[in-house]
C-alpha cells in the first residue's frame, strides 16, 4: 500500500525545486502557496471560488478553530474539510503562534503553554500532544507540531530560549504523533542566527517528521536577513522532504524564496491587503481605491485570467470600493490569490524548464516591492498582522 | 417590429395574474420579486450568482447611481448593465424616494427637488426631466417617474398635496419621455385614502404609461390598510398593464399582495435581514445565530436548491455569522433571494393552475410573520430602512 503522504522532488534547479506532494485529499504541485482559511473559511470566497482560482491547498488555524466553533463540534460534522465544504488537501497550523501574537498568552509551564481566550478571555492550555490531537480531531492532511515564534529582533537569548522550548514541544508531538493518514512537519527556529538555525535543524530533522517548516521569519528582520537565512536552511534541511516557509506571501517573497528551496508557504497578507483595496500587478501592488482606476475601461491587470479581471473593470471595481460594496472585497481577494496561484505555476514551469533564473531576474526587475513588511515591523505590528488572519 | 416593451396577461384567477413581460434584456415571468442593487451591486452577490438565483430583473437606484460614482462615468462605461456586468433587465427607480427619506430633503421649487448628497452635502437637483434623462442614459429597460412619497401616517392634506405635486411631475416626466427602447411606469399616490388613490390613480392612467406603480404603501400604515389598497388599486389600474408594488417583499406581503393582482415588487429587507442572519423558511424568519443552529447538520431550510442549503450545514452558517465572516452575509442573501425567487415561481404557477387559493391559505397557515415592519414604522425609521438598499 502506497504511504498516505508522498513528497518527491521531480527537478532542481540551482537551490529552486519543483515537486509533487501526495496528501489524502489530493495531490499538490510544488512550490504552492496556500490561501489562509483563519476561521474555516477563505475570507469572503467560496470554496468553490478558492478551486477555482487554483490552490491546491488551503490553511486553517487551530487556535481560530478551537475555541470558535471547537474541535468537539467539527469533528461531529465530520472533520473540517466535511465542516467547511473544501475536498482539497489541507495543512492546519497548531495554534500556538497565535497564542503567542495575539497578546492573551499567559505563561509556559512544565506541560504546555496557557492563554487566554481573546473572544470571552476564558483560560485554556495547548500542550504539545493536544495541539497534534486536535489538528487530529480536525482532520487536516498536514499537522503542525506546537512551537513558540518570537520577534528577530529579540536578543539572542531569548531567542535561543525560544527554539529549545521549541524542541522540547517537537520531541513530545513526535512522540505522540502515531502515523496514519495524516502528516507531521516539524518547525525549525532560530531567529537570524546561522548557528541557532543549524543547531535547530538538526535536532528537529533528527525526529523524522514527514516534513519541515521554517518557523520565526518575516517577523521584524530585514528582507535580506530573512533571504539570507532561507537561503542557509537550503542547506540543513533533506533534500528529499517538503520545506514550508511559515507567514510569507508576498509575491517578491515568494520569488525569493522559491528561488532559494523553498516549497510551501502560506501567508494572510494577500487576502488581507486584497480587502483593503490593494491588488496585485506585474509592476507592484496597486490601490484600486486611487483615482487613477476611476475611469479604466479595462480590467485591473491586462490578460489576467482572474473571474474579477475577466467581468469587471477597473472602473468597476473601484466604485465598489468607493461605495464600500461587499462584492469589492470579494473580487480583489480573487485576483490577489489567482495572481499567486498563477505565479506558482509560472515559476513550477520555469523550474521544470530549467528557464527559472531569468524568470526570477525579469519579475524582480518589473515588480516594484512595498516597505510595508518593514514599516509594520518597526511599528510592532507584524504580530497582530499575522496572527489574524 | 414589435414593440420594444411589451406584457401580456397569460392567465387570470381571481385578482391574482400571471404574466411576461417583454424588455430589450429579457422576458420576465410575473408575478415577479426584483433584487436591490441599490449602487451598481446586489450586495455581497456577484451578478452571475444572481442570475443562478433567477431573478429575472433587478433594481438599480438613480439616487445613489447619480451621485456614485455618478451617470457620466455609468454612460460612458456603455450603461448600467455593462458596467455593473449583468445582461438581464433592470428597473430604475428616479431617484425620489432617497432624496426625501435620506433626510437631505432642502425644498421643492417649480423645477423640482433640491437636496443634499448623504456623502459629501453638494447640492443638487432633481426635476422630472432630469429623472428620466439619468435613467435614460444609465440605459435601465424600466424608468421610473419622479414622485413624492409620504409616510402614510402623515395628515390627509399633507398626503394630497404630496399626490398632486407627483401628479404634476408625472405630467411633465410623460412630456419629456421620447419612446424607444426604454419603458417609462407613472406612480399612483395618495397613501391609504380610496378617493385619493381613485383620483390619483385617474389621473396617472390618463397619461398613459407602459406600467403603473403603487407607491407610497408599506410606509406606516398597518398591513390590512395596505392589503386594503392593494386590493383596491386592481379595479382601478388597467388590466393589460403591469402593475409594480414598490418598497414590498417581505415573503408574506408578496404573498398577499400577488394574489390582490400585483405584478412586480421590489425590496431591501430581504437581502439587508440576509445580511443580519435572518434567513426565510416555509415558517417563517429564523435567526442563523440563534443557539438552535449550533449543530445542525442540515441545511438551514430542507429541500431549498439554493447554493447555501445544497453545499453548507446550518451549523456552518451560524459558525461563520458568530466568526463575522464575510461568506456568511453572502450565503444567507443567496438563501433569501432563492427562497423569494421560488416563492414567486410557486404563485405563478399556482395561478396558472387555477390553485392559487389553496396555495396561498397554506402558505399563510405555514409561515409566522413577524411585526418588523409595524414596530419599525413605530420607531420612525421605515424611511432609513427602504432608502439605503
Amino acid at each position: 500500500m502506497p504511504e498516505p503522504f508522498q513528497f518527491n522532488v521531480v527537478t532542481t534547479y540551482g537551490q529552486a525545486r519543483a515537486g509533487t506532494m501526495k496528501t489524502p485529499h489530493g495531490t499538490i504541485n510544488t512550490p504552492a502557496f496556500m490561501p489562509v482559511a483563519t476561521q474555516g473559511s477563505v475570507k469572503g470566497l467560496s470554496p468553490e471560488e478558492v478551486r477555482i482560482i487554483g490552490a491546491p491547498i488551503i490553511l486553517g488555524n487551530s487556535y481560530h478553530l478551537y475555541l470558535r466553533p471547537g474541535i468537539d463540534l467539527i469533528e461531529n460534522m465530520g472533520g473540517l474539510h466535511s465542516f467547511m465544504g473544501w475536498n482539497g488537501p489541507i495543512l492546519t497550523d497548531s495554534g500556538g503562534f497565535q497564542v503567542f501574537s495575539m497578546g492573551s498568552f499567559i505563561r509556559i509551564n512544565k506541560e504546555g503553554v496557557i492563554f487566554r481566550s481573546h473572544i470571552d478571555g476564558s483560560r485554556h492550555l495547548f500542550t504539545p500532544e493536544k495541539a497534534v490531537e486536535n489538528q487530529r480531531r480536525l482532520g487536516s492532511d498536514i499537522m503542525m507540531c506546537l512551537d513558540q515564534c518570537i520577534a528577530t529582533d529579540k536578543e539572542e537569548e531569548l531567542i535561543r530560549r525560544a527554539m529549545l522550548q521549541t524542541h522540547h514541544w517537537a520531541a513530545r508531538s513526535r512522540e505522540t504523533y502515531k502515523g496514519g493518514n495524516q502528516a507531521l512537519f516539524g518547525i525549525v527556529q532560530g531567529g537570524v542566527s546561522r548557528g541557532l538555525r543549524e543547531e535547530s535543524a538538526q535536532f528537529i530533522t533528527s525526529l523524522d517528521f514527514s516534513g519541515y517548516a521554517v518557523g520565526g521569519l518575516a517577523v521584524g528582520e530585514s528582507k535580506r536577513e530573512m533571504y539570507d537565512i532561507v537561503s542557509y536552511m537550503d542547506q540543513l534541511l533533506p533534500k528529499d522532504q517538503p520545506r514550508y516557509l511559515m507567514g510569507v506571501g508576498s509575491p517578491e517573497d515568494l520569488v525569493q524564496c522559491v528561488a532559494r528551496g523553498m516549497d510551501q508557504f502560506d501567508c494572510a497578507l494577500p487576502t488581507r491587503v486584497a480587502r483593503n483595496g490593494a491588488v496585485f500587478t506585474p509592476h507592484g501592488r496597486v490601490d484600486i481605491r486611487s483615482r487613477k482606476f476611476q475611469d479604466v475601461k479595462g480590467p485591473i491587470q491586462e490578460k489576467c485570467d482572474c473571474y474579477a479581471c475577466n467581468h469587471f473593470s477597473g472602473a468597476y471595481l473601484h466604485h465598489l470600493f468607493k461605495a464600500k460594496e461587499l462584492l469589492g472585497p470579494r473580487l480583489a481577494t480573487i485576483h490577489n490569490l489567482r495572481y499567486l496561484q498563477r505565479l506558482m505555476e509560472e515559476l513550477r514551469s520555469h523550474i521544470l524548464n530549467g528557464t527559472i533564473d531569468a524568470y526570477v531576474k525579469d519579475f524582480l526587475s518589473r515588480y516594484k516591492t512595498t516597505n510595508e513588511v518593514a514599516r509594520l515591523a518597526q511599528k510592532k505590528r507584524w504580530l497582530e498582522l499575522r496572527a489574524t488572519g
